[in-house]
């Protein structure tokens, strides 16, 4: 885990978190751009680890929230992140000691470097998801009984909104309205905590594994064999499906990116074709009305040909793709994590199974 | 006008604004017990007339913001109105020194009646509109360039959201999105301003002329030819139409109670039907093609047995009406008034002619 992250150590975790991100977070291109700039004008970001994070230090976690289509259309000029985090701190009454990425993902793991360059704040090394998911209250903050606000969100026109609510599914619904009728995306500030919650509630590391699977991915270049041979080893992945996108469907709505995608097989396998539905990230693989893996599991989705992962908003018809199942954190096993992320929480009429589990049974 | 407003005074002005409410702003008979019940626990609330509002005092209008059908079945407790209040006043570092109703109509005239009778403070003899509107830009105080926010939204579950914009139609379009997500009403605090600003923006004596036109209506009791008489000298109305409710079209979405209504004439008339449509308040009506009145004139529709005036959401099929045109305060046929609130405001393909000259031109 580097002490520090600048320029280069920002290629790493965009593509990294991106992996984690799986298929939302936003675009690890832009997300990089974005916080390279900042920290190459303003210096690197200290990365603090968690169990460093002082009890009395207020953390605040930064992102984006809304359908990755939009996102990758409207990248904040910056000042929008310093609205959001001064809106929050102003209702907590306090200032921010340090920031934290609410979920991995190529724009919400780089965003909150962004702001950190800007304003010298450190990082803290772990996010609220230890992957991305769509919803405000699908973080292990919420899963541990944390409220989600004084949540603020901040768009480019100037209009800034502060909410508090009850629970964090209220925050979830309203903040996505207000998303909606901003245009779809907007930045937010929320989950402002102490470091004495924020330590045990956490999912630690994050941002580290992050940058080491970027470096195992750029390491890599082409070779996607000794790639997915290193992200099995390094991550406990599982190779689910390799063929073509044959079939795509999106739809932008409601401050969601929702749709499907089916893979066909290039013949070196028995089954024909995959199907992913997602809703901002991928939420279910299957083949032939078998379910290979769901979430909470990670379902991530490289590109043959650079060995890259891809975004929900970035797949394209006809693009050469590698399916990967990737463990989620325990948290997400466990009953209050099913109860916040799992199947039945997306709609989804499916119970949760270990993807270990259901490959192992296929066997 | 009177000093005082408690149990006596509350009865008329509820019936009085409704008129003033122009078929929206809130169920009479609700909003006049709410009050009630407030000033007779808390004693009856100084009406501070516009001229003797002090400079420096800083006053905040609060209401209830969405449908009215669903308004009337989401009575708030009173609490909100104070967190509502509260927002407001931390965003804008500042105590309320009075409060002002927003509309003229039987629940948002009468709200701000309850929430200064709980907390000791004066309610100002004024409001925005003179009328009632369906949407916060088509306020007096936006015609002359003031801002609706800091505008705080509360509901009955605590969520608490407070927005600031850099317009007045952009505190409509998230204010409304928060209010759809929350169930299609909240309670709302909004326009925050200083006594100067107040008193050079203001639609003076509504609240007066509220309390007036109840004591008229109430005074009449059944004769509908006294009261139309006893309307027409006080108010410059005119009857457009008597007659049946025959048709009768509801649609609450996005906020809003939407939906049009036809009324048959009872064959005293040479025409045989009218329609009117409405966005909350009653918008345009029209009979056999040709537009009788439209916004930002008032088109109140009463009760022929009552002699009450109707909302939008209490009317009913079969119901027997007088429908009435009443000009609007002058503000709103100058081009400042006609660009927030006029025809083109709500989609109509209409230019603004005031009721009185189409009236002349038909005889």
């Amino acid at each position: 885990m580097p002490d520090l992250v600048g320029h280069a150590e920002l290629d790493c975790i965009a593509i990294g978190a991106t992996v984690l991100g799986t298929g939302g977070g936003g675009d690890p291109y832009i997300g990089k751009l974005w916080a390279q700039r900042r920290t190459d004008e303003r210096g690197p970001v200290r990365l603090l680890p968690l169990e460093q994070v002082p009890d009395e230090a207020l953390v605040v976690a930064v992102a984006m929230m809304g359908a990755p289509s939009v996102i990758v259309e409207k990248i904040p000029s910056g000042g929008e992140l310093v609205v959001a985090l001064r809106a929050v701190e102003r209702a907590v009454g306090a200032e921010a000691d340090a920031l934290i990425c609410i979920e991995a993902g190529g724009i919400n793991s780089t965003i909150p470097f962004a702001l950190a360059a800007d304003l010298g704040l450190p990082v803290v090394d772990a996010d609220g998801m230890g992957r991305a998911f769509p919803e405000v209250q699908m973080v292990s903050f919420a899963a541990h009984g944390l409220s989600a606000t004084p949540m603020a969100l901040a768009d480019e026109r100037g209009n800034v909104t502060v909410i508090e609510c009850q629970s964090p599914e209220w925050a979830e619904r309203l903040g996505r309205a207000i998303v909606s009728a901003e245009g779809g995306a907007a930045v937010i500030a929320q989950y402002p905590m102490r470091g004495v919650d924020l330590k045990r509630t956490a999912i630690a590391g994050t941002i580290g594994l992050a940058y080491e699977i970027g470096r195992t991915v750029l390491g890599a270049g082409r070779r996607m064999d000794s790639l997915l041979q290193a992200l099995t080893t390094q991550l406990g992945a599982a190779v689910l499906f390799r063929g073509k996108v044959i079939e795509l469907e999106r739809l932008t709505e409601g401050g969601f990116l929702r749709g499907f995608l089916t893979i066909a097989g290039l013949g070196e396998q028995g089954r024909t074709s995959c199907s992913i539905s997602f809703q901002n990230e991928n939420l279910v693989a299957s083949t032939e009305g078998e379910v290979l893996a769901s979430v909470p599991d990670l379902i991530t989705i490289l590109e043959e040909e650079s060995g890259h992962p891809v975004t929900t908003e970035r797949l394209r018809f006809g693009m050469r793709v590698v399916v990967l199942a990737i463990p989620c954190a325990p948290l997400w096993r466990d009953s209050r994590g099913l109860a916040k992320a799992g199947p039945r929480c997306f709609g989804l009429d499916l119970d949760y199974v270990p993807f270990e589990t259901r490959l192992g049974r296929r066997a």
